[in-house]
């Protein structure tokens, strides 16, 4: 999922990011709920009809915006009370106050509120987010009133794999329509994380969305994908995009590089966005003259390999060979290009 | 044309730029010199590949650059020399040098080396710029070697209407491909302007395009038309786009006013441009919210409104009713929302 934090992916309209090959994309509900404001989102008639997608939006909770962005933050049993990163002022959040905000929105899928924590960090700190995390699930699954809106829950419990599996547990029974793997991509390391997701995925239920949150790097994702990941997010293809990083199957392209100066290739000639059209030479251009081209066209670009990426993937698993795939994938990013590590 | 100073009209792709209407763009010489130089653009295979752009493109000269944007300007006989506005290094620029820039950028339309003044200004320094722009012209015309690249003259003179009607029957004489005139919007009053072109338009062949270099309003455009003008380049549309302000039949509207907060309605409904696909409440937020988008869907949005206008009063020229269809979307802009001044 492409995420468009504020109703909108960073510099694509709408219809450049269906031709990314994207079916659904992510909102986040404490940005929204910031500016501009749930109620105004619902008044005029919903996230839907705001950004102007068709297809399916997930929103998450605020859980992780509020580890991440927010000030002052006090956690206590009730919620998180904190100051907002905009303006200052004083907020509450809830589990109940999390859903109700994302029936406003009208996502298809609402993620409970959870609680993230930093890692490394002691074991009872996350064991005691944890066992919040999976009250609050509950809370959340009492607040849910649309029946329109899917709910899926989140795991927490940092790299303990005890801790991941009583969670796993405990959530999947309360029955939820989807599972996200949440806590991760938050200081530890990607083998720490594989790991993670090794112990984690199992303990899911195979017939339900088993969802990896805010990740990552597309080795990471073909990683994720072989422990049994049918979903993600991340803003990795458009943040990097904006700061002239563009994905390839030969590994990062850094488009600032001299080497691209005279380049008359495109960045892929298999890729049918619109980035590539134009040469290496042309992108690199438009970050040079600082244009603001240059961000729209790379992260019109790397969405669009992410979504190759899976598809690709989605193809290997159904013709049953996704290990040979990712063997060959992988063995492509490290070779890389010689001349971009130079 | 809309205009793409660095070979990119900003924040839109080469195909959102097509679907504006937009036939022919324009390119800044002065600014391609710089960045990427026109070596680098002429080894990629000249400027309509390096954009992507299969239609006509015209170069400007540097003229106005130059008066505008270069520091520590000197202009002698022989051509200005000057500091980039960029990283302050030396440059030189000719007539022969502009033409030989533009060659190898390999426009479909070059412009002669004007000398540009600021006005008001007095009489003296008008006259010589005037004469100087005229012995270029020629000078220009003598270095053109491109067959495939048509040379436009620049009429100069002020506001003085003896000037501006010599100076068009001068490089009249010379025989060039089409005919722009030059040096307006650096100071004048509208009125000052149209009664310049009211005399300065007659004075040049009917047979050829008459070009109205970096102008203007809507308003502006339609009052060219009813002179005479057949061309125009601005930035305004994107300039302006990217500022929140978007052009309409009921005048130019400010998105970042609270009374678009809630508004469900499109700019113009029957706008098919991709920031009229949604609400001004949209629009707005993007732009509270200092997402890319906004300047994007707004640029999209001008430069379409632009296109319209003119393919309207081309129609109407057509069917003989210009004048009333003139009269029409002047007092509709005149009108304006009431709300919007409030």
């Amino acid at each position: 999922m492409p995420v468009g934090t504020l109703g909108a992916i960073k510099g694509l309209d709408i219809g450049r990011v269906r031709e990314t090959g994207a079916e659904m994309v992510l909102s986040n509900t404490y940005h929204l709920a910031l500016r501009p404001g749930a109620s105004v989102v619902a008044e005029l008639g919903g996230l839907h009809r705001f950004m102007g997608w068709d297809g399916p939006i997930l929103t998450d909770s605020g859980g992780f915006q509020i580890f991440s962005l927010a000030q002052q933050t006090k956690i206590s049993e009730q919620g998180a009370i904190f100051r907002s990163h905009i303006d200052g002022s004083r907020l509450e959040w809830t589990p109940e106050r999390a859903i109700e905000i994302q029936e406003q929105l009208g996502s298809d899928v609402a993620m409970v509120l959870d609680h993230v924590v930093a890692l490394p960090n002691d074991p009872q700190t996350i064991r005691d987010a944890m066992d919040r995390s999976v009250r609050w699930a509950e809370r959340c699954r009492q607040a849910a009133k649309r029946a329109d809106q899917a709910l899926f829950a989140i795991i927490q419990g940092g790299l303990d794999a005890d801790l991941r599996i009583e969670c796993a547990e405990r959530l999947t029974a309360m029955d939820f329509a989807g599972y996200a793997v949440g806590g991760l991509s938050v200081g530890e390391t990607p083998e720490e994380m594989y790991r993670t997701l090794h112990v984690t995925v199992p303990a899911l239920p195979a017939d339900r969305p088993r969802y990896l949150m805010g990740v990552g790097r597309p080795e990471d994702l073909l990683e994720a994908v072989a422990r049994g990941i049918d979903m993600f997010d991340c803003v990795m293809p458009t943040r990097n995009g904006r700061n002239a990083l563009a994905f390839t199957d030969e590994g990062p392209r850094r488009l600032r590089n001299l080497r691209y100066e005279r380049d008359p290739r495109p960045l892929d000639e298999n890729c049918p966005c619109p980035a590539c059209q134009h040469s290496r030479a042309y992108l690199r251009h438009l970050f040079i003259a600082r244009e603001m081209l240059g961000p729209v066209l790379l992260s019109a670009h790397n969405l669009t390999y992410y979504q190759r990426l899976l598809a690709e993937a989605r193809r290997a698993i159904m013709e049953d060979r996704f290990v040979e795939f990712h063997r060959a994938k992988r063995r492509k990013w490290q070779a890389g290009d010689p001349g971009e590590k130079g």
